[in-house]
């Protein structure tokens, strides 16, 4: 008899290898954190004994769950706002609240809120893509459980990163800090095709192959998603990305809803994983992916809960089911992603769905000891059909509950016995993440609550966060700007006429914004209006910086078109002040150097404050922001305004401080 | 202070009346089976002394969830057969099981184990149809339970009646006896356009109107049963059943999966109630209802879970969730179907889709005690946000399990309390229906597992269970019999001329039924072939039974193409034995009196065994058989040949007999 740590005995025991091999009953020695051995309860137990025996009666044993895709920290904003619009939950409810909050100790603290559900429903793997996710895998090793850890990069300013530059530099100190942990894999998450830009893309495969790391991804969740790139690239998301070699790194790809068979070939030749996430797109409306498809030319393809502020939960059971349910509506087919399929894609599919099927996704001797004990003595999993070897798949996918897990064990430890956690404080945890609930309600009920949420509330808001690098002088006339706009050296893409009447809504809050009424009249080249329109802003506090001498701003915008009058939106707003503008805008798209600016003449008509030139570029990343505002300088030079009185206000507070 | 029998303090009371009012903290009054008063904690504390008091701290108390539409005896079925084509799981597995087991043991086990599970999971009260119905009722009412029983009406004999008739005597006698009963409404339960006829319709209205109570049916489930309602009737399902004036009645319509805009409105109108079923409609691929719709022209839409057979649990929590997410796929729109309106759903609209809304699906006073407390204090659901009164909804119907309801009453009485049942044996009733298990899995094993599956195996099976009344005898020429088949009493409306050659595979059990390898040729009027067809069928054993000197039989029959050649099926089934016969048939669809019959004049070449004349006619009731049968002997007078030798068995057994 050899002597092991801990023999499991009495179990049905899935082993959900390569033969789907059953044992009932069946027996399973773990020694360190290493499956020893598998197989018939009386085999097993005649060549080993354990130092501690498990008695499974009644229970499935099988490998732990796989969730292939999630964003653990955002467990502290479950249920914040939900049944939205993707752009108003988006950029009206998370992104306003990530910059506020999104702190080491925030995201260390929903990871373990994250990782207490997790263990409770019998995952043991996730793969994460979040901010500061340093502080992620500090607090998924620290609860024992197993993930694949992605630092985020996007082309905006982020909550860990001022630009891309920096999330770069984060993502490769925490790559070179986690590489050989037992429990964390490193790995670098650009967001996806529309939130990077194709330098980012190839910056992010160069660092997963050079780590060896995988690379996680969001890739056509949406059709718009899929839209939006056909329109600027001339073609489909996936050869998009592989056309930037996406596919040299081992990706781990979510959503992949919008794709067709051409690009599911591409994946599965490329050997790249695919993270389906039921709950989400249906949440959000997306669609169904082609998941059985997919799985026809053996695409890789686990499971996924995505983010738990999108699910609202991180409940692999309930993806499992649904995996099941939506296959069958998407192909119209009963028979399609039948119950032991998607119990193989919440294990060992999703295991290398994200390159780790090497170490676990299957009870099989030397694979890490990821296991986990699930009740199925139970009402409502009542009565046991024997007949058929499906039948225990049957059980987990269509009536077993998360709530049925009772033990689960990660490299050999257990993280919960008898439904009690062993490495987690659920009180601690339930107290701290409370505390921050009521920072977050007493935020948005102050900042978002009245004047975006009445915004939101007559007809919804596009929101357009904007980083912009700007300069503004005081001129006397427009014939040297002129002069400078017709040089070789610049090109006009598009010129605009407009007048403008704006009126401002002032509130007594000023971190509220202001709301705009704006109404645009567009002037032909013989002075008549040929159109008008008006429309609704709200305006963000502008949070500003100085670069050399040009400032670099950025705000949050949200758009409405402005169906009402100028009195109804008085009375709705009740502001406490009011500030009217009427300007005539000269406004010219250019390039010059490759880049794009845009250059406004503006006479303030009422009051009359005089003349300005502007000139605006969208800015990414300071090292951008740096060469554009040198570009800005020698245009100011062009157009024969280098020395004229700069400006730094916006006309509003101009007119306001006069 | 007034003294009442239960106080429930301190909880956030969600009581779903008309302008969906919480109290947070909130209390509830009961005395007897009735709330007495619900508030703000302090006010209802201060005017009420309870003798007992439930510290409700953590907990959301709200009314009962209202489960609108399944069929709990098939509890018992639960995981039998999954993932399945309808036909194949309906007439493969459920009807032959339910035709061996189902009795009132197994109706009133079945009832028991569903009301347990539904317990667990919050349910209070929900609408059944099944047979041996007084069973529920007696299961349901024992358990404490509320619900409305549905005694089911085929125009096919069931496990309870024999044809239809004694199924409309057992439901009358059921609606009698329960009538007044505190928990119970008995109804009457047609089961669908397709399986019952206009007669059956007309008389469940008028049964339903007689007694003042529902009526239950399954409407518009599939798009199949649309078009075949349409190819008969030349209307939709829902003008046709309004035609036979189904909507006289208080209508419980469970699915309406398939339904326009007019019929939307006229069930509105009709003040028909609605049970939208969304894992059965998903995991059968019937597609997504058009539930917002529905709910925006008034209907009243209530959430069922179906039988656990095909679902497979009583889960409301799951049901919620999916309502939701399955109506933000189905309208493209993740504002679709928000938590409150489910919630509303499950309760309220659902007390109104099953016509009790006078009694139950709120918290008002006067209104039945039916309440449930459901913790949230739980890391699934942390933390909690309070600045949006959505958000109590939006944690039950996005991160809420059935696992996290503590506490139901139902009528005053509490059915569990801290997690633990009170009224039902949970260990017992697990035993009982394992043992049922067994029985049904050995009868499963011996009886379908071979032959019919492996015909499912090879390319599905379409199943037709045939009611036939039959007379044969042996005839020497077909001359007299021509003659009568000209006279003016006989309108033909198809004739036929086949050249047909059988193999039968015979095997060891004879309750496993035949395989018979079929080709067809058709033969023109010159005696030329024009087609040919191959199709395999597996004939099940013939229960038959004498009417007079007729015979009525019924059987299951299997039908499938047969792909591949005689060699292979014989290789592939292994059988026993094999009979060839081969015969020259001549085949007319007549009309006599009204009344439709196939004549068969058939000579067997081989073995020559003589000439035949067959004539069968479909039938679905016991009076029925009997007027056939009479038309059937005057038949044989016309045709001459009343005297011949009367002929009962099969040819394949008048060839092995001889």
């Amino acid at each position: 008899m050899k002597q092991v740590d801990i023999l499991f005995t009495n179990a049905l025991v899935l082993t959900i290898d390569d033969s789907f091999r059953q044992f009932d009953p069946g027996a399973v020695a773990v020694s360190g954190n290493s499956i020893v051995a598998v197989g018939p309860d009386a085999e097993i137990r005649a060549a080993f004994m354990g130092s501690q025996t498990v008695d499974c009666k009644g229970k499935i044993l099988m490998p732990g769950l796989v969730n292939t895709h999630t964003h653990v920290p955002m467990t502290l904003m479950r249920g914040l706002a939900d049944d939205l619009r993707l752009d108003v939950w988006l950029m009206g409810y998370m992104m306003p609240v990530e910059r506020e909050f999104v702190s080491p100790e925030f995201v260390r603290l929903g990871t373990q809120l994250a990782c207490a559900e997790m263990i409770r429903g019998g995952t043991t793997c996730f793969a994460d893509m979040f901010y500061y996710e340093d502080s992620v895998a500090e607090g998924t090793a620290a609860a024992g459980m197993r993930a694949v850890c992605g630092s985020s990069i996007l082309k905006f300013p982020t909550p860990d990163s001022r630009d891309y530059e920096e999330a770069f530099s984060l993502a490769r100190k925490f790559i070179q800090k986690w590489k050989n942990h037992p429990l964390i894999v490193p790995s670098i998450a650009p967001h996806a095709p529309y939130t990077t830009t194709p330098e980012i893309i190839k910056a992010c495969v160069a660092m997963a192959v050079e780590f060896d790391v995988p690379l996680q991804i969001h890739l056509s969740e949406t059709s718009q998603e899929v839209e939006g790139i056909r329109a600027v690239h001339g073609m489909p998301v996936i050869p998009y990305m592989k056309k930037l070699n996406l596919f040299d790194s081992k990706v781990i790809a979510a959503h992949c809803v919008h794709i067709d068979e051409g690009e599911i070939r591409a994946m599965a030749h490329a050997g790249a994983g695919v993270a389906h996430n039921p709950s989400s797109n249906l949440k959000l409306a997306s669609g169904g992916a082609p998941v059985s498809k997919m799985l026809d030319f053996h695409v890789n393809v686990g499971i996924g809960t995505d983010g738990p502020a999108s699910n609202n939960d991180l409940d692999m059971f309930e993806e499992m089911r649904l995996t099941s349910l939506l296959g069958k509506l998407t192909t119209g087919d009963p028979t399609s992603l039948p119950a032991r399929t998607v119990i193989m894609m919440a294990t060992r599919g999703g295991a290398r769905a994200i390159h780790m099927s090497d170490k676990i996704g299957s009870i099989e001797p030397g694979k890490r000891a990821d296991l986990i004990l699930v009740d199925i003595d139970l009402v409502h999993n009542a009565p046991r059909f024997r007949r058929d070897t499906n039948s225990p798949y049957s059980q987990l996918v269509y009536a077993s509950k998360s709530s049925d897990v009772t033990d689960v064990m990660v490299e050999g430890a257990f993280l919960m016995r008898d439904r009690k956690l062993k490495t987690l404080n659920e009180a601690d945890l339930l107290e701290k993440c409370q505390s921050f609930a009521v920072r977050i309600d007493a935020f948005l009920a102050k900042r978002e609550q009245s004047i975006l949420s009445k915004l939101v509330a007559i007809g919804g808001a596009m929101e357009e966060e904007s980083y912009e690098i700007q300069v503004k002088v005081r001129i006397n006339d427009s014939a040297s700007i002129l002069k400078g706009l017709a040089m070789p050296a610049v090109t006009i893409d598009r010129t605009r006429h407009y007048r403008e009447f704006d009126t401002y809504f002032l509130f007594e809050d000023p971190s509220q914004g202001r709301i705009r009424y704006r109404e645009d009249e567009f002037i032909d080249e013989t002075g008549n209006v040929t159109q008008a329109r008006a429309r609704l802003t709200l305006i963000g506090e502008v949070r500003e910086e100085h670069v050399s001498h040009e400032i670099l701003l950025s705000r949050s915008r949200y758009f409405a078109p402005a169906v009402n009058s100028l009195r109804f939106y008085r009375e709705y707003f009740k502001p406490v002040g009011e500030v009217e503008i009427e300007k005539d805008r000269l406004r010219y798209l250019i390039r010059y150097k490759e880049t794009e600016f845009f250059v406004h003449i503006d006479r303030i008509i009422k009051p009359d404050i005089g003349t300005f030139l502007e000139i605006k570029s969208r800015t990414w990343n300071r090292s951008d922001s740096i060469t554009k505002t040198n570009l800005m300088t020698e245009l100011l030079e062009l157009f024969g305004s280098a020395s004229n009185e700069p400006v730094t206000k916006d006309y509003i507070d101009l007119i306001r401080a006069s």
